[in-house]
């Protein structure tokens, strides 16, 4: 029986209570979520009733096309639908990959995505971090794999140069080990820059992507890119873990694009991300100008050091009605740290103030 | 590297075209899905912004609730939600039970439904079956498993006596083994009787059930009934897969139930499913005297014997647009046999009595 520590993160979720001012989660805001546009989509795929009846492992065919033309389109990677397969969110896409190609071994930035952790975790896979990207040209082979994310990485915000992508592209050429390159965050750009992704470069890579982020995450629908002899291999694990991803929210997600544009839906979701994103800098710089961060392009968090332990302190704040995630559990080995994770997405500025207020008054306590 | 084989029965649905017949799949009949109901309870759902948000990994507490209710009150078998917890179909089930408590041997009914297989297989189980239950007394122990289904069993349609499912309980207590009990067509009775799972005789137990036969599988919402205990375990692996099941997809088959009688609707889909089964069996009879079965009570298929292999008439069937199962697959052996399964809800009448007549003419030839 494996012994598995459910995600502090998810503890957190559990943890909040109405009154508590939650920056913890990863959630996108609900109101920003194009529900009327969702409604006219949704009556119109009910139309068919097959549109609640089994269908294909990889995905629904036109859901997949679309999916590979935003891949040609806006982020310059030539793909067609064959190298597309439709995931119950992106965070299947893990399980999947990591079951179906990797042996024993992942090397993850750190710290990374706590979702991705726990997912290669329960596979019992050898996690390890490296300091230097060079240090990984020793380290990496066909056998195991590299986990990353290039924009505005969960959860420190940053985003890998140019240059860098190509260091990374080279350093896998050499080792020709299986990249899973996660872009879940790849279309929140506060500008709307979008980058070509370091998979773009190179053969053996999965590129993941999700609506969640971009239009909302209640469907669970993500998906994967990957040239078509990778795609074809992860079917089976595909298949196995649950028949295909809904058939209804993928038609809906369909139709949704056939009758709005995704991209106006996205420019207003980043507008209003970026507003909240400097209203919260600005809260800290204010209050609490002893936690040092750089104000990200994009995403969904502020990261950030304070002056003391930030597991001890977001113990205190959830105490104290206020959630946020201290950076201890970013990292794959549970190291101690004062860095912590910001969500500015889903409060109200309001409760961005009042949030960032308290939590300096519990600093100088 | 895993070297998977695709499921055959995917395999055949992949192939089959517009002139083919199908008795292949496990598709329950779209023309039965209550549509307009579905669609009446979306857009109320969709009232909520918070319909399309993150959600727990446990599932939707008021889903949580009816389905309890339905164990108490139809199943006889006391339940409250902390004992349930929602899944990405039964399919999902399978992964995360296996995952979280089976170390290496499972053993199951031959022959078995097809998907399980898949599932255990992708875990690397060591599959085992067996000819006699008192075999087993000395093969089950705590740190395997046993997988069955009581009520018309995939693909034989057979159901265990009330004598059976005590003498079954009585071996899982004297084991201390983990019993996985599919009830995936345990509301699929033809008459609407609905007997006491085996689950409610043994603690050590999952029981799963689904919304894929008695409204629609589009949704991919199945659940997982066990003690606390064991449920609590599991959310850690589910978590790690999926983070949760459709939020979406779980409020709209609630709110399904709030406004109308679900036991209502699968009193309509047992009817219709009778008369298909009786009008196969009668055309079968017909035509095809030689092959031997028992009419099943409930459940979508019929499963008989032919007087020559059936995975190469299978075959030939398929290149003459007749689809159906041969049994091989649903042994986990894979061993020769003559038997095959024939699914009777998707087909329209004239489809049975024309697929069945073509069929004869084949095996005349």
């Amino acid at each position: 029986m494996r012994k598995l520590q459910r995600s502090y993160i998810r503890e957190i979720l559990d943890a909040i209570n109405e009154r508590t001012i939650s920056f913890a989660g990863g959630l996108p805001n609900e109101n920003l979520f194009p529900i009327q546009d969702i409604k006219k989509a949704t009556n119109r795929v009910l139309e068919n009733p097959l549109s609640l009846q089994y269908s294909k492992s990889q995905g629904v065919l036109s859901l997949r096309e679309k999916i590979a033309k935003i891949y040609c389109e806006k982020f310059d990677f030539p793909t067609n639908k064959d190298e597309i397969l439709i995931t119950t969110g992106s965070q299947q896409a893990f399980d999947i990959i990591a079951k179906t190609f990797l042996k024993e071994e992942l090397y993850v930035q750190s710290p990374t995505y706590i979702g991705a952790l726990s997912a290669y975790k329960v596979l019992n896979l050898d996690i390890k971090s490296f300091d230097e990207l060079k240090e990984l040209e020793s380290k990496l082979n066909p056998q195991n794999g590299f986990y990353m994310m290039s924009d505005f990485t969960n959860p420190t915000g940053r985003v890998l140069s140019n240059e860098r992508r190509e260091e990374v592209a080279s350093l896998l050429n050499k080792t020709d080990t299986f990249l899973i390159e996660d872009g879940a965050y790849s279309l929140i750009d506060f500008e709307g820059t979008i980058r070509k992704p370091v998979a773009a470069l190179y053969e053996n890579s999965f590129h993941l992507g999700s609506f969640s982020k971009i239009v909302a995450p209640g469907f669970r629908v993500g998906w994967i890119r990957a040239k078509k002899e990778l795609i074809d291999q992860i079917i089976v694990s595909k298949e196995a873990i649950d028949l295909h991803t809904s058939t209804f929210n993928q038609m809906i997600l369909d139709e949704y694009m056939n009758e709005f544009d995704v991209f106006e839906h996205i420019k207003k979701v980043r507008k209003e991300y970026g507003s909240k994103m400097n209203f919260m800098a600005e809260c800290f710089e204010k209050y609490i100008p002893s936690f040092k961060f750089k104000r990200p392009n994009g995403g969904m968090f502020i990261y950030g050091s304070f002056e003391e332990d930030s597991f001890t302190l977001a113990k205190k704040a959830l105490e104290n009605d206020i959630a946020f995630v201290p950076a201890q559990v970013f990292f794959h080995d549970n190291r101690k740290s004062t860095e912590a994770r910001f969500n500015f997405t889903n409060s109200t500025f309001e409760q961005i103030e009042r949030g960032v207020k308290k939590l300096s008054e519990l600093l100088n306590k």
